[in-house]
């Protein structure tokens, strides 16, 4: 009972099961269906509400001919409506699979039809295509996988009724493996999404605007990539920046909002921010919490122990702290604030430089200063307008009702 | 190729796949073991650190005697060290499985023993055994899963080679099924951890406790759960309603926290913490965050219209709006507060019926009066102590240095 291609298929679906990145998922799916079929190309298209979106081909010919890199550019992702006259919009409507052994001989009256558009386009000959639906538990259509020229050594032949059987059977594997990919992104753009709009909130009584926390937290993730960090950690980076300043909720308006110069009693009370924050953070077991409240505690403490609250020197300063202090003040230097203007990009980076081995780490300021290009875009990007310093501009404009919906 | 049996196994991992609840996901994997081996009985223990925890058993047997419910009171979850001298701590050390004909003829001079403590204390005959090591993709080991009794009619028998070839492709579906749970599971608490989190913060300036978020977010769910809504849609009232009150961040210390009468003027922006509150949750693509926004817009509407800010009218107000106002207000007259002591149950109860079709909707009082006991476990788990009412006392008392591990 135990057949190798048993195995081979178990092994395949275990294997899906472990990728949770969407795009890396739909490519290994295509991979894998290529070589269960012997077939030159493929594409998957995911099913979005009425609309096919196709989201990623794979060709043995095209790749041969200009490289992975310049085919994906090529092959974009793009919609299309679900109707019964595309091969692909047929197979979603009837969820029934289509084994075609020519495409040139599908009959005049027939339903679907051949769109031979990017055959012209890009010198290829379309001739054996196997066309699934992607099904899951619960028999929904969530996708079509398209396979097309199965390969007997050069030359092209049709599907069998193996490969539709094989592929029928992989692609019921491929489905929950694409909703379970789509679930934990829902998740994490759900939590993503909850931590940048409580960040840019608790921020609506100081003078930062939303964009703010956006910047320092790209700011962060940049220094982090160029340090050489791990992805997984420059993103970990990135989703606790943003939670920097979330003890200034325990900080009185008298005291945030202060127009002048704050005295030594107030600027004591300023200061525990850090603190706060890190309260508000503390005994969690969730790793993006506990990188948060490290970096609330230190993103305020300098290499020559002059910060706050704990006077750490040097190497006693976590390094996610030290990043997100350079972002933080690089940030306040060279942006707009309702009582500044920016300061010019010279006058910014001789005060970084100033800063440098007491205020600031001299490796990550001299990679950040490295990065500055990249720094740029994103500063570009979440440039403060004039309505964001009206923190209630919006407010002001909406239609409530609008907001019940 | 396409044998009945791999098309079978094909399909139990595409169901465990498709299970994100942990137990739920346990239960099924054992479930579908004993099929595969015609098992009397058998558990799963799972790897944490440097133990194993027993989670889940089941047993024909077991059942038949006491039925499922009493027999897991009876075999709950423990954890024991992960040491060769035990079968599944052996399993979980070399990573092979052992298919064991007799438990009684294990030879003294192994390093694993059988344990007959159970077996005796519950009159079970444990005879052959099959316990496999439940390895992920990185061959890591993640559980151990034990099965007892292979059955052939009524008689005993011994594990076959072929049980153990399957169990062992089937452990590691079930494997990767196991860590894709837990993945969706953490995921999950982490984002509740940061809604929890920051919503108690953003209470610091107001005269809550962090208490006051966690009742009402219980009450919520009970009503919503009572009323009939599915399990789903209660959850996420239970998670969206601690944001009810999260545009009072937008709201001035002068106006939040006056001891006194608020001015007509003063009320009216106080007012406007609903729909600050839903300004910040607005454009969301995140169904907890859509539904907290409707909460916090809508939980100061009253039945008769006479609410705010929209003065919406019975049934213009959303259910969960409708909910979550009357758990506030229960909230708000059942608890001590810095400047009123808790209302006796029954002046409580008096002044929810005086609001009865007028305040609030006349099915959501009904279901609240008529689950009062559950209510008041909530209020007595999550009371407020002294010291919840100084905000800051943890923070006089903490070494701050722990909060940097």
């Amino acid at each position: 009972m135990l057949t190798d291609g048993f195995k081979e298929l178990l092994n395949i679906g275990i294997a899906l099961s472990s990728v949770h990145d969407l795009d890396k998922l739909l490519d290994m799916i295509l991979t894998e269906a290529q070589k269960l079929t012997s077939a030159d190309s493929g594409s998957i298209y995911l099913v979005e509400g009425d609309k096919l979106i196709f989201k990623t081909s794979r060709s043995n010919t095209y790749f041969k001919r200009w490289g992975e890199k310049k085919t994906r550019e090529i092959f974009k992702s793009f919609e299309m409506p679900i109707t019964k006259q595309s091969i692909a919009g047929y197979v979603a409507l009837t969820c029934q699979p289509l084994n075609i052994p020519d495409v040139q001989t599908i009959p005049q009256d027939f339903e679907f039809h051949y769109n031979p558009t990017l055959d012209k386009k890009y010198d290829y000959k379309t001739v054996s295509m196997l066309v699934i639906p992607m099904l899951n538990r619960d028999e929904k259509i969530i996708g079509v996988l398209q396979l097309i020229n199965s390969l007997s050594g050069n030359k092209i032949v049709p599907f069998t009724d193996e490969h539709q059987k094989i592929t029928t059977s992989f692609s019921s594997q491929a489905a929950v493996a694409i909703q379970n990919a789509k679930l934990t992104e829902d998740l994490k753009s759900a939590h993503f999404d909850t931590i940048f709009r409580l960040s840019a909130a608790a921020e609506y009584r100081d003078k930062e605007t939303g964009n703010h926390i956006k910047r320092v937290s790209h700011y962060s993730k940049i220094i982090a990539e160029n340090l050489g960090l791990s992805q997984q950690d420059s993103e970990l980076i990135f989703w606790s920046s943003p939670m920097h300043d979330i003890g200034k909720l325990g900080i009185p308006d008298a005291i945030l909002q202060k127009p002048g110069k704050l005295t030594p009693e107030e600027r004591a009370v300023m200061e525990q921010h850090t603190v706060i924050g890190a309260m508000v953070l503390k005994d969690t077991t969730a790793d993006v919490l506990k990188k948060s409240r490290i970096v609330a505690l230190t993103h305020h403490e300098k290499m020559d122990g002059t910060g706050y609250p704990l006077k750490l020197k040097g190497n006693e300063i976590p390094i996610e702290g030290k990043i997100v202090a350079l972002a933080d003040v690089y940030d306040a230097l060279s942006s707009k604030r309702c009582y500044k203007e920016p300061f010019s990009d010279e006058k910014v980076i001789s005060i970084l430089k100033e800063g440098n081995g007491n205020h600031f780490d001299e490796k990550i300021l001299d990679v950040f200063l490295s990065s500055i290009n990249e720094i740029n875009t994103i500063r570009e990007k979440y440039s403060d307008k004039e309505e964001d310093f009206d923190k209630f501009a919006d407010f002001k404009n909406i239609n409530i009702l609008e907001l019940l919906k």
